[in-house]
């Protein structure tokens, strides 16, 4: 059995997210598997690490399959990038370990989200950020990251129904960086609930406006209910950066 | 009467270059002309101080209009960024003097042609810079730009057809910005002929990949034939950065 793996780079704006729906849905992981099935002549599933939603994007996803056919990773890459669109390319293909499963055995998840906080758009921007006219209070957002570090259960910061599984998830690291009217949150973490990102940044966003204070993020934690966190922030400013396995 | 300065940044994807064609084409001219003369209630014409191709963008081209309407800066920009289409930002609106005129008083022009060169494209570059695989040879192209500093008669890197005016301008710098994988050409100069900008890349590039050596470039100068200069580079690929006056 070969294990191939996949490092994708996807623009999300067309698609309703990584997962596949229904066959008639543009997935990024339908696009592809529809492409696999035709090159190995059978119809084939791959594994993304992480599930994305309609219109995030990523730089660095990874997916895997397994098959007994055995193509060199120069035909894989070769083959789906000829036939995928060009909003979804494969920057790698390698031979991995049979064992290798790109959603278990991921350890680390590495996320950007990109806010263009200035009066007018730039339109190169427009699908790639979110636009926030009036200017955020930058050092305030810092505090309230700093709230969010460490192991916590967030429930608080996730749309996920399920109260089954457990809510704590470990924050390594978030860091605020400022370019001009450019604002780039990265978020480094073991793991994400559904949406947990882009609430957290959406959270960060009321606390850079003043209508959260960062005192108010452990009250939010307490009360397990996302109805106190901050809005989602738009799907179009995130960015999967990177895995660590 | 009011003369407006508008300070334009668009994703130049979708139109077919600045210039209004018919009224059916889709021009950046033409779009900021048909909203302005709904807002005036009169049939409106702006000068833009360059003609940007079909595919081109723009982060800051420059254009005026004058009527005798008295309308405060931020009424305009407010109107125009309504009503215009998110590939169309106007960036700033500036009452100036009656006699400023956004083609004839520009003095100089600065555009920005990018190059990502690697094996496969990044999404995100897709619409906003030229895919070269094969590894260029930078330090090649910096000496081949070198040669065209200066004033020169650039004959044989405009498609212009017409004779009766003066081909020469005089380039003021070019220089070639190397990060990762993206190659940035920035180029300054007093003018440019139709062309010009990309046609100059092109010929870089040319050298880049070994075709031509930089000691061409001045035979290609005194031939005045434009099928001796290299291939008009894509047009996804080119900038207008800013533009002097």
């Amino acid at each position: 059995m070969n294990n191939y793996r996949l490092v994708v780079s996807y623009d999300g704006t067309r698609y309703k997210g990584w997962q596949r729906l229904s066959d008639e849905d543009m997935t990024i992981q339908g696009k592809i598997e529809d492409v696999l099935s035709k090159f190995l002549g059978t119809e084939m599933k791959i594994v993304g690490s992480s599930r994305t939603d309609a219109g995030v994007h990523a730089h660095r996803q990874i997916a895997n399959f397994t098959t007994e056919e055995d193509k060199t990773v120069d035909e894989v890459a070769h083959y789906l990038n000829t036939y995928l669109p060009e909003d979804i390319r494969i920057k790698k293909v390698d031979k991995v370990d049979e064992n290798f499963h790109a959603r278990f055995n991921a350890v680390e998840k590495e996320y950007v989200y990109k806010i263009y906080n200035t009066r007018v758009m730039d339109p190169f921007q427009r699908k790639y950020a979110m636009h926030i006219i009036k200017e955020l209070e930058v050092d305030s957002m810092r505090y309230a990251a700093d709230e969010f570090l460490g192991e916590h259960d967030f429930t608080s910061f996730t749309n996920a129904k399920s109260k089954k599984k457990s809510m704590v998830r470990e924050i390594k690291s978030i860091d605020i960086k400022e370019n001009g009217p450019l604002i780039e949150i990265k978020i480094i973490g073991n793991g994400f609930l559904h949406n947990m990102v882009r609430k957290i940044v959406g959270t960060l966003i009321e606390v850079g406006q003043g209508k959260k204070l960062p005192v108010d993020v452990p009250k939010i934690f307490e009360a397990k209910d996302s109805k106190m966190a901050g809005v989602t922030a738009q799907a179009q400013g995130l960015f999967l950066n990177k895995i660590k396995f």
